[in-house]
């Protein structure tokens, strides 16, 4: 086995993931757990790092690169943000070193959209665009992440110019589990129904307003045609994507079409969705992306110690 | 006291209203309480039926009559459906009566629209559209009526054509309470912020798609630029409201204008949304839209018995 140079963490609301990473960006070890933001707020954000970097070994001296929500004002250390329009370049250059541990410890900044009539906010979102885009990618993209909170960006040059965040997948959650509609979804199965699902991303492209109706009548449909609850919870999910790649497709979208930055489930569904629209969407896979765009930032923060 | 000559009752998801009426139609008594389909599926629904009318006094020959989800197939007795498009006269004629009941009690139908592409129900709202436009309303309608799961309902010539739910309060309190949004509002007072909730309601209006982006801008808002807990939770309230308005206007309206059946908060609220868009929209009170369907209704189906 290589020498471990440096550890990588992508330390979201709900979720932790740890890498062990070698000079050549090879992992060598990998934790994941669900000590997100919430629960290490609870917990002591040193006392889950701790555990994780015992679990695996790490040698004291070893670095950690963290990014996401652990750098929120909630989180951790606050570590800021870039402002838009934000160079990708410049996230790697304000990182936060984490004041009272032994270990050099440092936190990516996130990047805000301090825009009164559009306010935004992305952490951990603009690590995985560094994986994806690369720090000198020239040209236009529009890029798709989506996710509890999903991000469309606009990067030009390099830059990251516009996003939005839509709350699709907390509304999911919210609606299919907080409402009537639970009711419709109880007991749906894994079984997949594709057919209901791009029936709903459609009718809500092309209908969004209708939003508030759409979900409703996946209980209505039920009540007086029957059907299964497995039908009704991709209805659910697919108009409320249907809804946000209505926005999200609304301006230009660039010759060289959408990325997709997804993982799991949502990079099949996501994907499902531009097919029901006849869009074409690259996928690029996002946990790849994150550790791509920590290695990056690494080699950046500790080339003086020849990483 | 003149003589009362029957009991109304709008029996709801979550409310219980019950009035004493004489036969001009006069309200002799009235009972409110929280006891909707929800809690009286538990406590039975003739045990909470009957403590009400022991608490007025009422006469053991006095006939009962009930709208609303009281009829649901989860509620106490099925009392099924008018299918659109749907006279409303045919509402007073097709009430069910509870069997294994001394008293005369009596469950008005709901209206169904059996169409595959837009399957919706209603179940309370027949008898307030009856209440407010009566039985010989000559002309073309559309009628919102604000709420939990609001209707808006295009009614000619006394027919119920065509209507659509929007899960607006719903979804409202689901995303209020829920989600991260609930950071957003809590602790907001009473105070209003009327700003917030008009520029809320034009921007979901004139970009529906962008809904939940603007839900989670009301978090990124306070985050980037603080504001007070009110102005989000307005905010919210204007986007579901602008959304829901966006595709009732999406269609034609009546030279007449809307009408609006609503009553409370929710009656305040959507004037100040049609205001903000310049829409002329006629308020009539719910309640006594409702107290009013009941009452022709009761006169209709007892009118033997000279009500």
């Amino acid at each position: 086995m290589t020498e471990p140079a440096y550890v990588a963490v992508d330390w979201g609301t709900s979720s932790f993931r740890l890498w062990l990473v070698d000079r050549a960006g090879q992992v060598l070890a990998e934790r994941r757990s669900g000590e997100g933001m919430l629960a290490a707020a609870k917990a002591g954000f040193p006392a889950v790092l701790q555990s994780h970097l015992a679990a695996i070994e790490a040698p004291d001296h070893l670095p950690v690169l963290v990014c996401g929500m652990a750098g929120a004002k909630t989180g951790w250390v606050e570590a800021g943000y870039v402002d838009t329009p934000a160079p990708l370049a410049a996230v790697l250059t304000q990182a936060v070193r984490v004041p009272g541990q032994a270990r050099d410890i440092r936190i990516l900044p996130g990047i805000a959209q301090r825009d009164v009539s559009a306010p935004d906010v992305m952490r951990g979102e603009e690590t995985q665009l560094l994986g994806a885009l690369g720090l000198e990618a020239m040209g236009e993209a529009l890029v798709c992440m989506p996710g509890t909170h999903s991000k469309w960006v606009r990067v030009k040059d390099g830059v990251v110019e516009r996003f939005s965040t839509f709350m699709t997948g907390e509304l999911f959650s919210a609606v299919s589990q907080e409402t009537i509609l639970s009711l419709a979804v109880a007991g749906a199965d894994e079984a997949e129904d594709i057919a209901s699902f791009k029936a709903a991303v459609k009718a809500a492209y092309e209908a969004p307003a209708f939003v508030a109706n759409h979900l409703f009548s996946a209980r209505s449909r039920q009540l007086l045609f029957g059907g299964a609850p497995a039908a009704a919870r991709e209805a659910l999910s697919g108009t409320l994507i249907g809804v946000e790649l209505a926005a999200g497709l609304s301006g230009s979208v660039p010759q060289t079409g959408i990325r997709l930055i997804a993982a799991g489930r949502l990079a099949v569904l996501y994907r499902l969705a531009f097919e029901a629209l006849s869009v074409n969407a690259h996928p690029v896979d996002a946990d790849e992306a994150v550790r791509r765009g920590l290695s990056m930032a690494a080699a950046a923060i500790w080339k003086s110690k020849d990483l």
